[in-house]
């Protein structure tokens, strides 16, 4: 047997081995895609183990998450992170190192952290956008300091999933050639055959999405799958992807071919049969790996250092030749600089005329832009009404990588996953926009970058029934408390400019929490008590009661009904009730705030207190308690002008001041 | 000038009328696509304006729902449901039968709410599917009562969302070719021309799936539109895909070809020069129909009610011939017989040992399967997770469309999309399933049955860190606040088996109103106290404190949390402590219960309260208030067993009884 095939079986066997003890996980994938996988990592991407953050590194997305044990056996053979033999036995236990999916910031070499199906070929659409933007944005003659190829690799389950459709189908468009998807393709879902659903011809749909499609008969032929993977490199101008046939649970005799092997344990007796079948040493033991394995692996990555030594000379010969570029290098590859944008007066400026939050924001993005180059980002085709346009910027296309206003189609939950990779990929900050009411298209991707801690920026806009005429399928209701729900997310809802320009700061000064800015389309009015600070702490008193020792309520809002808000507490003051307005654009920052803040600005002691907001309800009892109450949204919402909803649906000084009114009495009994 | 050809403009005027009269909408797409839709309704398409909602018409779905005045002109146009000039007038008024966006159930004709862009061609998929699903169920040899097209009609905007591509995925497999899709093929998107993001070969992606495609050059010439539908119909064994180019905004001299005209009014002199150039009388006036045209869409409509007529005569003689299959066809296209099913002891029987609520409900989908022969669903990959297989029951499959038992494949949102298509089709009740963090993906178009007001279930499993090892990709956190946000949706968390019972009856049994069954991947306990009376209105006493006068406190909890309230229940007796336990599987509907039931489980004045929920505590404040606590998931699950997870996250017996503890005494102060 060739040491090549020995190296492809310890991975088989290290992955048989780790799922059956843990007595879980997913034995199908990594068995049968053990030989792509090897051939790929060991003769044709740049890596470098002990440099896993090299800017210019291959990435390697495992699409099909479930396989996990693919990658961390290769991540162990390799020596990424010092990920060793007992790592892998503890896969899938509480606090180990190689949980039951590939988790980014957890585990060294992982690229991004897959499992939701199709979200690993977005993401690595993503990637190979960012590569190309920095590497237009960058590279020179004779210093192609960016130039790395993203692989991504993944099953049945990732083709079926829509968003890998609109993922490549941009992918294509913009003819992203250094974009690699390899095609684990063995006709076996969890229900049984692909037959039952999917007979459709998947080389086919990737032609007629532009890639260029390659085909390997025997997924255990490394010299097939090495060539396939040359052809690609050969084109281009397209995006390539290579179907490699395989079977599912390669290698064990009982299983393999079979639904059954996806996704359980093999069974102490098949796991031995396995080794047997693969001729592998002591059967009846576990974790076992031969030496010349582990030297192979070794000389394998020794290519990979020398990969880098190389790069690291060229990089530094770019920056002693550019040394401007070097520094704008430096910029992409760094946090923004918070300072700055605070201290910068004019980016705090606006206008006292009544404006969109939507229109502020995009004048706040514009404001930004300059400050912060490695901004990137556009809209599912809504830049008009979004308000993401960059002015004098250009649009990223095929013609024009170094483009920063992209254009992602009407495409959400692609859009979102493709700004997870870019922002993976390192050396940009994407923003990607949509309606408010569309991020539910969104929501699975946003959800992975709060899981990976990625400052994504979302600029939602039409945020309430304040859209209007084109009624309840484009009024969002539940959003809001879907997002507030979500850890790691901050849900940002300004109430007018300076809010809005906090938003904004806050979302490209994070460091590993995700923003939405959710923006009206209507204008609102300029608020005299509207304080940054305030705002940043996600809840401020923006316009005080009379006597705040005594006061009679505390009116709550965030948004357009914050202007709402403060024209119930002067109609209050007519009938002697004296109130406190809250602004409240974040209840995830407020909720960070330490316990006296939180008092100061929310007495425990004043019971009768008022929330409204032009969305669901739910959620506002963490603040109004049992003894407030909520002006709501009561259901969908419908088609007319925005002034009348808001009338009709009870957003009026007269009903908010009658609601009030009821609470305060009820509080004084 | 022909006067097809003025019954196509008839169609362009009135919307470009009522679109500047609003001073709102969308014109591009009435103007571009008026030929395909006229040819289509009236040469070939199977309707009959006085009798909307019989049951063997051609079905239609705008799925670029921002051209509705496409529809409300034709509907107007043939006299469905009386839709008047008038009603025209008031297109996009609040109140109005003619709102932005079509919406199901309130104007009549429309049988689809679509404007999430791709909805409708799910739902279009789901429609179809049910046609052949109650074909292959009801009809006899010269017997055809089931035997109609379902016809889709979008631009670019619809095939670049992933969701189409799901569908269209699935409808190739299964061989659907009584589906025919009009694709407004005009290059135009908001952002511009389509070559900025969707360059792909739209015909090639087509027969890649399984569909026959068909082009018509000029979407003007209705005779190559007529064409390309009876070559479409002609294919029994693909659905088909008609490309018809057109030019968005057709007619206007100013706005033709141009993304203006996409969702904006013309403009007063735009839509003069509009009539003008298309030959209109009077180009001054608006709302001007000549009385030629109301005259041949008469003769139009007279066409559908012959075929009615005819299909009634053949009804009649199926329903004598067949009189148990008449008696079955009453049983499909009724309510489900709610008292039968709370009668039937068999039914509510649960075996008393440790169970997962997904086992109990796949118990309950195989108790029902038969007294609701209607029911129909499937899950997207995963039926033998979420337990929704129908035993002894075939496959839904191109070979089968008498199948019960659904295979969506990998594709969630369409799943989705599709029941949602199911259901509007009429004649079942759909089902389907996935897991409960992956109804991120479903979202779109749960919240889309939801607005419709279409009974659809959803097995949701795998409802908490209980899933254990696959880690934090797999467990959901903020999806429960998601749908609880949600508008008309019952999100309901069973704590056992009988309360599992008493979820499945709700969803079958509920008329308009989605339900959601959020069910465990682990076994829980069978609990004395539960009861499917007190499950039904959404929260009730589970187990009662001692002294209930006088009790310390409240715990409430719901699903696989409910027991360890009760655990602790009687951990606090032996310091002394008497509390009361309330199982809440539905927020929702204890919401709707009348205040004094409400009261009577949570009495105002007991402010003691703990909420247990391993997920998001968001939204636990509307019953604990200020003065209570939650125990809840702090951020994102992990990867371990499920046991060890509930430990590390404080979902034990000590931390509940410790924070109960803590809330007794404060307020006790």
């Amino acid at each position: 047997m060739s040491i090549d095939t020995t190296c492809v079986n310890a991975i088989r066997v290290l992955a048989a081995d780790a799922i059956q003890k843990a007595k879980s996980g997913h034995p199908g994938l990594p068995l049968g895609s053990a030989a792509m996988a090897y051939e790929l990592w060991g003769h044709h991407m740049k890596h470098n183990a002990k440099d896993p953050k090299w800017a210019d590194r291959d990435r390697f997305v495992l699409s099909g998450g479930h396989g996990s044990m693919l990658l961390y056996s290769l991540l162990h053979l390799y020596g990424y992170g010092g990920l060793s033999l007992d790592d892998l036995k503890e896969f899938r236990q509480l606090g180990s190192k190689t949980p039951g999916h590939p988790e980014y910031g957890h585990t060294i070499g992982v690229e991004a952290t897959t499992g939701p199906l199709g979200a690993g070929m977005a993401m690595a659409v993503g990637m190979a956008i960012a590569e190309r933007h920095l590497a237009a944005t960058f590279n020179k003659p004779g210093y192609e300091i960016v130039d790395h190829y993203t692989y991504a690799l993944g099953g049945d389950c990732c083709l079926m999933e829509g968003i890998s459709s609109e993922a490549f189908s941009l992918a294509g468009s913009l003819g992203l050639s250094k974009l690699i998807v390899l095609y684990d393709s063995n006709n076996i879902t969890i229900e049984g055959s692909t037959d039952l659903a999917f007979t459709e011809n998947v080389q086919g749909r990737m032609k007629a999405f532009g890639w260029q499609t390659l085909e390997v008969e025997d997924g255990n032929d490394l010299e097939a799958i090495g060539l396939a993977i040359e052809a690609a490199k050969a084109d281009h101008e397209h995006p390539s992807f290579i179907t490699v046939h395989t079977q599912i649970g390669y290698g064990c005799p009982a299983k393999q071919g079979k639904a059954s092997a996806h996704g359980e344990p093999l069974g102490e007796e098949n796991v031995k049969a396995l080794k047997e079948n693969l001729g592998w040493p002591e059967p009846d033991k576990s974790f076992i790996v031969p030496d010349e394995v582990y030297a192979h692996y070794k000389e394998l990555a020794a290519q990979g250092e020398s990969a880098e030594e190389k790069w690291q000379k060229l990089f530094a010969d770019y920056s002693a030749k550019f040394p401007e570029d070097r520094a704008k290098w430096d910029t992409f590859h760094s946090d923004v600089d918070a300072k700055a944008i605070w201290d910068n007066e004019s980016y705090w400026q606006v206008e006292d005329k009544p404006q969109a939050t939507r229109s502020l924001s995009g004048q706040m993005l514009n404001r930004l832009k300059d400050m912060i180059p490695q901004l990137i980002g556009g809209s599912a085709d809504l830049a008009p009404s979004n308000k993401t346009h960059m002015n004098d910027e250009a649009d990223f296309s095929k013609n024009n990588y170094a483009g920063r206003n992209m254009h992602f189609g009407i495409r959400e939950l692609a859009m979102a996953g493709i700004a997870n990779g870019m922002s993976l990929h390192g050396g940009m900050r994407p923003y990607v926009a949509t309606f408010f009411v569309f991020s539910d298209y969104t929501k699975p991707m946003v959800r992975l970058a709060a899981l990976m801690k990625l400052p994504i920026t979302y600029v939602f806009t039409h945020d309430s029934i304040g859209v209007g005429e084109d009624g309840p399928t484009h009024e969002p209701i539940e959003q809001l408390a879907m997002f507030r729900a979500l850890p790691n997310f901050n849900t940002f809802r300004p109430a007018d400019g300076l809010e809005t320009a906090a938003g904004w700061y806050l979302a490209v000064t994070s460091k590993e929490t995700p923003t939405g800015l959710i923006l009206t389309r209507q204008n609102l009015p300029q608020l005299a008590g509207s304080d940054r600070e305030g705002a940043l702490k996600g809840a401020y008193v923006i316009s005080e009661a009379k006597d705040a020792q005594n006061m009679d309520g505390i009116l709550i809002a965030s948004g357009s009904e914050v202007s709402l808000a403060i024209d119930t507490q002067a109609e209050l003051a007519k009938s002697g009730l004296d109130v406190r307005v809250v602004s409240m654009p974040s209840m995830d920052l407020f909720r960070q705030q330490p316990a006296e803040y939180r008092e100061s600005v929310l007495p425990n002691a004043v019971r009768a207190r008022v929330a409204v907001e032009a969305l669901a309800g739910f959620g506002w009892g963490d603040y109004v308690g049992l003894d407030g109450a909520v002006v709501c949204m009561p259901g969908f919402g419908a088609s007319g002008k925005g002034p009348e909803l808001f009338k009709h649906f009870g957003f009026t000084v007269e009903r908010v001041t009658e609601v009030a009114k009821n609470v305060i009495a009820r509080n004084k009994k």
